[in-house]
């Protein structure tokens, strides 16, 4: 091992397996994740060559070949329940994406949610047996967010009994799918659905894209890949254009609403439940931010103990660039906001699981809050961690641009996250909606529960959106719990100006809508207040459940940095209204540059705690071992560009122009 | 054209054409501008399919392909004025870089600046005509910004009057430097030099190291590529091991140093002129810095005023997603930017052809200041416009994570600017040298002047940090001069707290230097303060010279928002030292919403106005037309996984699967 690696590692203040056991919930969870994830590390079907070698083609052909390993390996052993299955997706997979994948987390489920017995019974077997490989196609080339602007028709033919699929315009060409391009031979296609003349809006139907056992086109349909994107790069994400493409009646998924034989629209009596997916898959991204942003936390602390760069101090060796208070700065934050983000994720998969039960047993009462918190966190922790990852990129210096670090593929990986499943901003807006709602409620005298409770201490009477607050300057910078309390009056401050502000608009402008959106970046302010509201509470709380005292200590110290670092940087939130003064602005910077030598003994053993074997960062630089420079040189003369000791284009182009002189 | 463009640029409030002179700098700027940029876009020989289709090897192969052909063309159209070359390659390159280019930039300008006489005899003629092609090896994969810290050697070897190259470690080999990998046989090594048994430092040595006519790397080196990154596919960054390779004394560069037959080594007089090629480096990337923002708010403004997405007003037709507050408060803010940073590069450049001349002339009084100026206006440009051209790509949605929008490839170019030539943290931390030695010399009652004049102002006996300003609060938000002023009172108050900061820690610690390691958070910070103002301090000045009325309007409220945004996002900085108050800074985000309203009807006219063509853009979001639903359809058809209807990987991997059930 390398030497900086192994002083740091001994130096630890703490034991990381300890905090191992506390991020997987139990040891013997971490255990079992182990045994799954070595059940692929060692085995020799999931070897390929680094992907960053291959062409797009190539790369797309080892993610097929991935994906149908995966199938049969988990049959082989045995692995069926959901986490464990998640276990073994993200080993096997390395911040990587399976073109299959979307059969088995969109088509399955949806068919499941939304399809009778009886097309259950038609479609589910031979979809589990990948005889049909699905996908999902909502989002057409000129709509996303908005559903209700989706153009792909589906018009009822009673004569025939089928329906008429069509894309109208190049607009309602279906955009994006994953796994369509090329992988898929169905869709579950989003449609405007038309019966005896009339419209009635967004319904789901199974479509048949190629011919099984030829994988062609079918006629009337016209498939392919969108083309090259950031990142991706094995994924093929289609588009699908259907010309008066018939389906048999059956295909429309029919739990719900339904179309008779003669073309008579039946209503859903009430489709809340189709809500439950979104927010599932929203509190899930949550988590997965947590782990894009510890794992290039990993790569960058622990390059940056063996990297030797520049002097402190002029004549002696060169220093770890660790030791550099800037370099501590970069990342120590990002490396707090990490753990913080674990404790976010791991709260909304319990608040997930609670509420669904309750939603299983008829209660609906607490849908809303979810709906309205797992929007905007999913929002909040995914804008953090997108500029979080680059920080650590940019961190490593030049190596951080090479592939060798492995950090451009998290990021491209993870980049997209921001805008699907909901595009943050407009997420932001959703979870303001309910802050509103939950404001006005405070006002018309009711109690409001949940994470927003502090807004029942709202005073109800005030004049300038200024004058909002005059809080007691009390807060304790060494306090977890009163620095919580300093992150709840800001929200409180924030989400009382946007009501405010809204108030006023719509005094002023002709309707709701338009005053809405005079007062849209008032009020994703103050549901990113909110949001860090609740990172700063459950990272607090979290404090508590911690027995092992060293562990305590080193969290403790990087939830007061994860606290301390946000105040600084929003400093001007918590001087308006008077929350905290000025010099206790600057004791927090000072505060702050303590905590950084305070962190820095532990900070690689910090990392190691989250486990990431060296496989599934796919890094030369965030290697276990530390041996970097004598395996990134092997590594690079695996360049394509090295396969042959002269290029072919020096004697096409170079030589020619030599010869000229 | 798009009816959307259409309109909105009936509607601008001025001609963007006069805009577009006051960024050439004159109309006949413009015309020559364009003029250069036809010959190449109407040249065949220029013409290739869209890089982001090819692999990596083959797109080498066009950016060889097209340095060879920029060589002779523009021998051929006479292009010799070094502003013109700038045009012909900028247009010709594309967001693309060229393998030979460091023959032209960096090799030929070095052999020009440390070569003796009989050197550039000897090496010029060769390399201007290609038979030589050179590069410029500085970087080691160990080290990179700490010059010092360089491992290979050139030992003189008086025997035989040769020096002895040698790569002694993994980490002494060359690394990143363009064109090494593949194109170059020849490169400008950096060595230590011993002679006699004794090390004098750096010196530039002339190396061979591929064969001409067969272009097989000689014996005793090994040269590659070093692999894929996340950008600069097209360039051939390489690696160069040496081992006891010898080359004649006389290729070592000997105009300042050298090394006498028998190994005695000369100093040199003065080796200050060395410090001019890097400061003009840097202002270049200012400019550059400039460019790629506005060429990212050229494609997100455009796209924005041709998408049509969501709703306002519930049952009316999706709006331009321009007309969403929270879509222009992404964008307009980046726009003002880019605008700053135009007259930011401009002025760079200006001052730097003057204190060049004045250096001609032996008065190198204003080096100093220049330095420390270009190195934070390098990292702050840098830093804001590698983070923007992100949000702008991410204000496009989904579209905007595909190479469609050409920003992901506009972005993965730009963002080495952050590391290269001087890593950012790095160069601020050169400038906060600067600053203090001017605070220092402040309080030891000398006079400062240029940019940092203002430190003359500060009063001498302060005690406390946080009890440093109390300003009269009497900050118009709607002067631009105003506001500098504010920005002013800013960095003084920054540079003031870094300087107690320093004090103190040196007082409290052993050295100096690890005095100022625990203070370098506080220094950058300071630094980017100064940098902040200085860019403020531009654009006012640069409204004093606009003559027309209608662009003057709208120019003055860019820069207003520039201002004001700049103090809404650091308000703590503004409001600690009593420089605003919290009623201003209420003010401050209510007029930003005024100015986005006032803005908006002139944005797609204020892109145009930077006069991209549409091929410079590689952007399909981005087109003059806006013609890009059509356009992407037929763009994603040439993706690779197109070129057969079914892809192999299905025989391979799929349907073997399906059999099996």
């Amino acid at each position: 091992m390398n030497q900086d690696l192994r002083r740091e590692r001994e130096a630890a203040s703490f034991n990381p397996e300890l905090l191992t056991h506390v991020l997987d919930g139990s040891p013997e969870s971490t255990r079992r994740r182990r045994e799954i994830e070595n059940l692929i590390l060692n085995d020799p079907d999931f070897q390929h060559e680094d992907l960053n070698f291959l062409t797009r083609s190539q790369r797309y052909e080892v993610a097929v070949r991935k994906s149908a390993t995966m199938v049969k390996k988990m049959r082989e052993f045995g692995i069926a329940d959901p986490e464990e299955i998640m276990w073994f997706k993200r080993m096997h997979l390395v911040n990587f994406v399976e073109p299959v994948g979307l059969n088995f987390s969109m088509f399955i489920p949806t068919l499941l949610n939304q399809g009778t017995t009886a097309q259950q019974e038609k479609w589910l077997l031979s979809s589990k047996g990948l005889q049909i490989i699905g996908t999902y196609a909502q989002t057409e080339m000129g709509h996303g967010t908005h559903l209700r602007g989706l153009e792909t028709t589906a018009t009822y033919d009673p004569e025939t009994q089928e329906f008429v699929l069509n894309s109208p315009t190049v607009t309602s060409i279906k955009w994006w799918p994953g796994g369509l391009g090329k992988t898929s031979n169905h869709a579950i296609v989003l449609a405007q659905l038309i019966t005896k003349g009339k419209c009635y809006g967004l319904h789901a139907f199974i479509v048949p894209i190629r011919e099984i056992g030829t994988h062609k086109p079918l006629p009337g349909i016209t498939v392919g890949d969108i083309g090259p994107k950031f990142g991706y790069d094995e994924m093929d994400n289609g588009y699908l254009k259907m010309d008066n493409y018939r389906i048999p009646r059956e295909n429309m998924l029919m739990k719900y609403a339904q179309v008779k034989p003669d073309g008579t629209y039946m209503k859903p009596v009430s489709n809340k439940l189709t809500y439950g997916t979104m927010v599932f898959v929203r509190s899930f991204l949550v988590g997965e931010a947590a782990r894009s942003l510890s794992k290039a936390c990993t790569i960058a602390i622990r390059y940056s103990a063996v990297r030797h760069q520049s002097e402190i101090k002029p004549g002696e060796p060169e220093p770890q660039i660790l030791d550099f208070q800037t370099q501590q700065y970069k990342l120590f934050p990002l490396l707090a906001t990490a753990y913080a983000f674990q404790f976010v994720g791991a709260y909304m998969k319990e608040t997930y699981h609670r509420i669904n039960e309750d939603i299983g047993q008829g209660d609906l009462s607490e849908l809303p809050e979810l709906h309205a918190l797992t929007a905007g966190l999913k929002a909040f922790t995914s804008w953090t961690t997108n500029a979080a990852i680059e920080a650590c990129r940019m961190a490593c210096g030049g190596h951080g641009y090479s592939h060798c670090s492995g950090l451009p593929n998290i990021y491209v990986t993870f980049t997209p996250t921001c805008t699907f499943e909901g595009e943050n901003t407009v997420m932001m807006l959703q979870t303001a909606r309910f802050l509103m709602k939950s404001y006005d409620q405070v006002h018309a005298g009711k109690l409001v529960c949940g994470m927003v409770s502090y807004l029942n201490g709202l005073p109800t009477q005030r004049i300038q959106p200024q004058q909002v607050a005059v809080w007691p300057a009390v807060v304790d910078i060494d306090s977890p719990d009163s620095l919580t309390e300093a992150y709840k009056l800001r929200a409180t401050r924030l989400v009382e100006i946007a009501a405010k502000n809204l108030q006023n608009e719509v005094i002023h402008r002709k309707s709701k809508e338009v005053a809405w959106n005079l007062t849209s970046v008032d009020l994703v302010r103050a549901s990113e207040a909110h949001c860090h509201y609740v990172a700063v509470k459950l990272f607090s709380e979290k404090l508590l459940k911690i027995e092992d005292k060293s562990v305590h200590a080193v969290l403790r110290n990087l939830c007061l940095l994860y606290c301390l670092y946000g105040i600084s940087q929003k400093a001007g939130d918590f001087l308006q209204g008077s929350i905290m003064t000025e010099s206790q602005i600057t004791q927090v910077n000072q505060r702050i540059k303590e905590l950084l030598i305070a962190i820095r003994p532990d900070a690689v053993a910090l990392v190691d705690a989250f486990d990431f074997q060296d496989v599934t960062l796919g890094s030369v630089l965030g290697r276990y071992d530390g041996n970097v420079y004598e395996n990134l040189f092997e590594w690079a003369k695996k360049s394509p560009l090295n396969k042959s000791e002269v290029h072919e284009s020096y004697f096409k182009y170079l030589k020619p122009l030599q010869s000229k002189l």
